[in-house]
This record gives structure tokens, C-alpha cells and sequence, in this order.
């Protein structure tokens, strides 16, 4: 969706590293946003993002405007049943179709052998495998780790939208993901009691509202009462009007 | 679907004059049946089948189990909008889901660079090209006229499960259509008129039920209350326990 930042820096490089041929796609898709006025506010410096591309070696830079896409009311969309219930799935209607479809389109318009996503939106990642095994799509999907700030906060293009107060207030949300990390190492198993321990490092202000936190599997994003193996806690918080995501991937120690 | 008969014959022999490698795809998809009876009366001679691929010509027939196109439940599918709401769609709940679900699979495992389709399945045929327009599939979609027996039933996998008299009684359907095509070349544009005239063209069995008989434009399958330019006459009409399809494309004269 462009407004590239370090985050997706690391995409391109690895994409650099293991292909003949890169393809950066640069679309703010307007099917995938439930609020209007989060599209309209989203960050679209298509020079920067250019000059970006670039900078990392881009073979070609596919950036198509919203007419291209959508030449007309789409009659066929991608519908994605349980995996989207949860975590975001369930704060954004329609947003996980929106995503689906555009990726869908993208795939086959492109041609890629394979397709690099950030870690940082978990469920997304985890519903472009699913999509790409449910249809055949001939591509191969790689999970690229989250990159963070120094202080933590996950890198978004979001995160411009932040006043400075703001910012500082931001990396709250990895302090309750880190929380519930330490709580899993430390042996507790049981997720309300997890997820508890979590939010109450989240601190009192009326700028910050934790919209969720959950633990997951990893395949299906559905929540878990009890950590056993791998989980991914997830969370959405909001900072005065910006809404930020991030999770933690965790495997129980000994497992 | 396989099953094949001369009408699929049509579709092979069209795609082994345009194409240097010809894969028929053989696979009753369970998804698209909204009746369990349905499904487990579909004819599925497979020797039979290969042995008429063999004698077109085909290169490769892919005929996989159900487990090996369905693993696990599906995470995702295809919706299929406006263009499924009347015709067969208004009737068999979730089918062009399921039809579009699966010839999005077959067309991401073939990788073929163009789809052939019989023309008797109209609207399933509009849905596809819709599909791979809305999607960008690189695949092109060539319709192939539909095949008839000598009194005019056009052929389907269906007709098999017809006793004699049954099949004698199958052939209305198509006269009705042909009584809307000559009410049309005569001037009439009223589509209520027409599809009442073409209604008393079936005689009044009880063998006989006419499910669905509607006008509508080619494109998104829409009901038309007046005949202008292209328009297709579809109906559906049960046989005993057989459920028959067919079709005719009309246009205006002088148009």
C-alpha cells in the first residue's frame, strides 16, 4: 500500500536476494478500508516510494491507479469464512475480503513465483497462505519479521499519523505483548490469566483504548484457552485516532 | 464434470485445432451440488471418458479425487454477486459459488492460456468470464455453441437418467425457447408476452415443470422487460426426477 517504510525495506531486499526479477506493487486498495475516512488519511508519496524502490534495485514498480483495478463493480470477490472471525477480522467487516481479492488480482496479474508479506499483519499473512493453498495459486508465500523501532513500536505507515506525545504513548501496546511473552516463558498457561497480566501494563490513559488482545494458533487464528506449542499474541490498540496493530509469535519453552 | 458426450467432443475438438497441448479436466465437484441426490447420481464412467479423450487427441486428462482438490475445508471461496441472483442461480443455493470456486483451482493448477466452455451452460459461462475478468486471470474463455440431438434436446449428462418416454416428453424445453426466438424475430418485445407465449408451448404434464424461463441481457444475466439488442432466452425445466437446462442466444432483427 506504498508509504514504504524500513518494514518493507526488508521485503524488497529479501525479495533482491532470492529472485532474478523484483516487482514491488504500490496500490492503496480502497476495497480493503472500512473507514472512509482511514482511506482518505492513508499516506501516498508515490515519489518517495519510487525513489525508494530504486535505491533497493526494484526491476518494476507496478502502481495502477484505482480505475485500473476497478474497472467496473466487481461481480466475483474472495470470501474468507473462520480464519477471518477473530482479531482484526472482527473489528473491520469486510476488510479481510477486500484484502484477499486485491491480493488475488495482484497474484495473477504479476506472475510471481513468490510473494513477500510482513509479519507484522499476522492474520493478513496468515490468510494469503490460506487463500494461495485453498485456490493453487502457483506462488510461493514468505513471512518477513516484523522491524521495530528502537523503543519497540512496529513500523507502520500508520505510525506518521502520530503526534509526538503520541508516539511515546504508541509502544505501549509491544510492552503488553512482551508482557504476555514473559508470562508464556515463565510458564503460565492459561490465556485469560495471560492476556490479564498483559493489558494491565497497558497504562490508564483515555488517549489509549486496547481494541483487542488474543492468543491465536497460527493457522487458523482461532483463540486458544490454553498455550500449548505455538501462538501468536495479537492485538489492536488505538492512540488518540490512529489505529495500530503488532503481535509476537511465541513457542512455549521446553516444546 | 466428465461424462462426456458429443457437446464436450465439440469443446475438445475446438481446443485441439487452437492449441499445442490440450488437458481436459475431469472432476464432479461436489461443492457445486445444492442436492446430495444430485451428486450421487452423476454419471462418472471414467474408462469411457478416457477412452474418448484418447480418440480426440487430448494430451493430458486431470481427473484428481476429491481430497486431492479439497484437503481441508476451505478458508476461502468465491462469492459470486448479482450476475448468480436469477436463473439457476435464484434456484441451487451456493452452486456458481462452488462452480467458480473450482474453475478458479483448475485454472491456477492447469495454467492452460485459454478455458474452453459449452455455450448450453449460459449463465455458468458469463459467471466464468466475469470471474476471470474481475480476478485477471491470464486465461482467455472461448464459448463453444451448444450440441443438439436430431429433434433439437440439447445434449447433457443429464439426459442419460431419462426413461424413454421422458426423453420423447425433454424436448419442450427447447420448443418454448423456440417459440420466444420466433415471437422476438417477429417484433414482439415484451418479455412478458413473449415468455407467456412460449410457456403454453409446453404441454400440461405432470412429468413436466418448468422451474424457471426468463429473458435476460448477456452480460450480468439481469431480466429484461423489454427485448433491445442481444438477450438471452434461459429455462430450466424437471423431467420426472431430472432437471434440464437449456438456452438460446437472440438478436433483434435489424439490430
Amino acid at each position: 500500500m506504498g508509504a514504504l517504510h524500513e518494514g518493507h525495506a526488508r521485503l524488497i531486499e529479501r525479495a533482491r536476494g532470492e529472485s532474478g526479477l523484483v516487482v514491488t506493487t504500490i496500490f492503496v486498495n480502497p476495497l480493503q478500508f472500512d473507514r472512509k475516512d482511514d482511506l482518505e488519511k492513508y499516506p501516498g508519496p508515490l515519489d518517495a516510494d519510487m525513489e525508494v524502490c530504486r535505491r533497493l534495485g526494484v526491476d518494476l514498480v507496478f502502481a495502477p491507479p484505482v480505475e485500473e483495478m476497478y474497472p467496473q463493480p466487481l461481480a466475483c470477490v474472495i470470501e474468507v469464512k473462520r480464519i477471518a472471525n477473530h482479531l482484526c477480522g472482527a473489528f473491520r467487516p469486510g476488510h479481510f475480503a477486500g484484502v484477499a481479492t486485491v491480493v488475488m488480482k495482484l497474484f495473477q496479474i504479476v506472475g510471481a513465483d513468490k510473494a513477500f508479506f510482513g509479519e507484522k499483519d499476522a492474520q493478513q499473512l496468515a490468510i494469503v497462505r490460506r487463500m494461495v493453498k485453498d485456490f493453487n495459486v502457483p506462488i510461493e508465500i514468505v513471512g518477513v519479521a516484523t522491524v521495530r523501532e528502537p523503543d519497540g513500536l512496529a513500523l507502520s505507515s500508520r505510525n506518521q499519523r502520530l503526534s509526538e506525545a503520541e508516539r511515546k504513548q504508541a509502544v505501549a501496546l509491544y510492552r503488553a505483548l512482551q508482557e504476555a511473552e514473559r508470562q508464556i516463558a515463565a510458564g503460565v498457561t492459561d490465556s485469560t490469566e495471560i492476556l490479564r497480566l498483559a493489558r494491565a501494563v497497558i497504562p490508564p490513559d483515555p488517549a489509549l483504548r486496547l481494541e483487542y488482545l488474543e492468543i491465536v494458533e497460527p493457522d487458523e487464528m482461532q483463540p486458544v484457552a490454553t498455550v500449548a506449542g505455538a501462538v501468536i499474541v495479537a492485538g489492536a490498540m488505538w492512540v488518540g485516532s490512529t489505529r495500530l496493530i503488532d503481535n509476537v509469535k511465541v513457542q512455549r519453552t521446553g516444546e
